[in-house]
């Protein structure tokens, strides 16, 4: 993916975060890393004119949905035009000179300490303790400077705070992949896609998600996902969003889109752009 | 729900746990609580001979649904056979004897303090910090005494531990229920039900979504929910959730089940249950 030398890229989290990681995988180490400390923020970051685009975890293949993402999508107004997918490794991060056997404190975010289970069973002398960022647990561990303390995050950000890491792949399922949809103020246009995201919401009746499905199925266009999300302050209602295999400049998908748009409400396209990683992985 | 006098229910999380909550709202007092201290602990204590039944979260009006407990479920091998919803209503519990004014520390799991970001931005002063559970955080702040430290956690969690509620209602969002699922190794058998919940998995085929859900929708069987999963160690394929407005000893949905068998792989029946709440909850 290309974007202009010192584009301006907003992430949740801090400097070292999975997101950065992922950030600098997909445009390069030439951007300027704008970390924000919630989604809120980073979703914000643009329109408040301290970045120029956003790059959001979507989706884990363990942990599933990253639901708050997904809400801040639809209200942000903004477009997908790219998407990058990186392996989510767990190394155990200690000041220089700490050695695995004198490790007793353990911190991370919990979803992280969770993904780590075997760990922990195999090591039940460490305390696990819950902080709020996978990097954040590692600039307070080398701040703090004990080397009975570690933290567990990505091998980034035991570089940017100097750590060393004491043991690499703690995570239970080597099959831990992070998607991540990377956000702009403006759509692709007219440049070349392969994925087109959807969103809208169905009336309360039998078959309605069936009849929305309907346009895209007798056209042979792949659903690659769908997804259901809660509409805040109307307990028990859905709004649905589909992954589909198409261009939103290619005939068969204007025309079905055109056929939702009579079956449905709060019909959005929220993206098309060209994957490369999710296509391949999905083939297999 | 009836259950037997002194009926033993494993649920995640410390004494005075939202699931608590719900457990005793749904049975009544007389129940045994046994509390786990993971998902995979509380979906293993029947099989362990510590519980007669199970009750989980399996969705939350804000935060969607509870990945992990979709994914036991399946594994478990359990079924469903009741349900409950509780509004989730956030507490500030400090030790008796402190005020307000002079708290400086908040604890709770990072998703009760994420639901209460309106509260923080009124009260900059206070340091947030992330804990693995909300009750244990009260159990923690109580076992220290320290009235400059208060947690996030249920009224239930502020009586077992003695604790003093100084705020109510915390939560930015008054629209927060979480519905829970209560499981048992039988079946609900012939009693009463209009909710049935599947599970399955789809060919990698276009349309293959839109095909399974027709039997259904042809039969004006409403579905109320539908939710995709990660396959684990097969990234980026999917597993479907159907909760559908039905009961498994009727006709139509017999028919429905059986055409669906011949679509779809890996077909389960979940669970067929009565459900008085999320109906009258859906169709306002």
């Amino acid at each position: 993916m290309k974007v202009g030398k010192n584009a301006r890229v907003a992430f949740q989290g801090e400097r070292g975060a999975f997101s950065e990681e992922a950030a600098v995988k997909l445009l390069g180490e030439e951007i300027v890393l704008v970390p924000q400390p919630t989604f809120e923020a980073t979703f914000a970051a643009v329109g408040d004119g301290l970045a120029d685009y956003i790059l959001t975890p979507i989706e884990n293949t363990l942990a599933g949905s990253v639901h708050r993402a997904f809400d801040l999508l639809v209200e942000s107004g903004l477009s997908i035009i790219g998407e990058v997918v990186i392996p989510i490794s767990m190394n155990l991060i200690a000041p220089p000179g700490a050695v695995f056997e004198r490790i007793a404190v353990v911190e991370s975010h919990p979803v992280a300490l969770a993904q780590c289970e075997r760990f922990f069973s195999a090591h039940p002398r460490l305390k696990r303790v819950a902080a709020e960022d996978t990097a954040g647990s590692v600039r307070e561990v080398m701040h703090a400077g004990d080397p009975a303390r570690a933290a567990i995050a990505s091998r980034r950000a035991a570089e940017i705070y100097g750590g060393t890491i004491l043991r690499e792949h703690l995570e239970d399922d080597p099959q831990n992949y992070t998607r991540f949809l990377f956000l702009s103020t403006s759509t692709n246009g007219a440049a070349p896609a392969n994925y087109l995201y959807l969103v809208f919401q169905t009336p309360h009746l039998p078959g309605a998600l069936h009849q929305a499905l309907e346009p895209f199925a007798r056209r042979g266009i792949n659903l690659m996902k769908i997804e259901s999300r809660p509409v805040h302050g109307r307990p028990w209602e859905y709004r649905f969003y589909l992954d589909l295999q198409a261009s939103s400049s290619e005939p068969a998908a204007i025309e079905a889109i055109a056929e939702l748009e009579k079956r449905a409400v709060n019909l959005r396209i929220l993206g098309s752009y060209l994957s490369a990683e999710t296509s391949s992985g999905k083939t297999d």
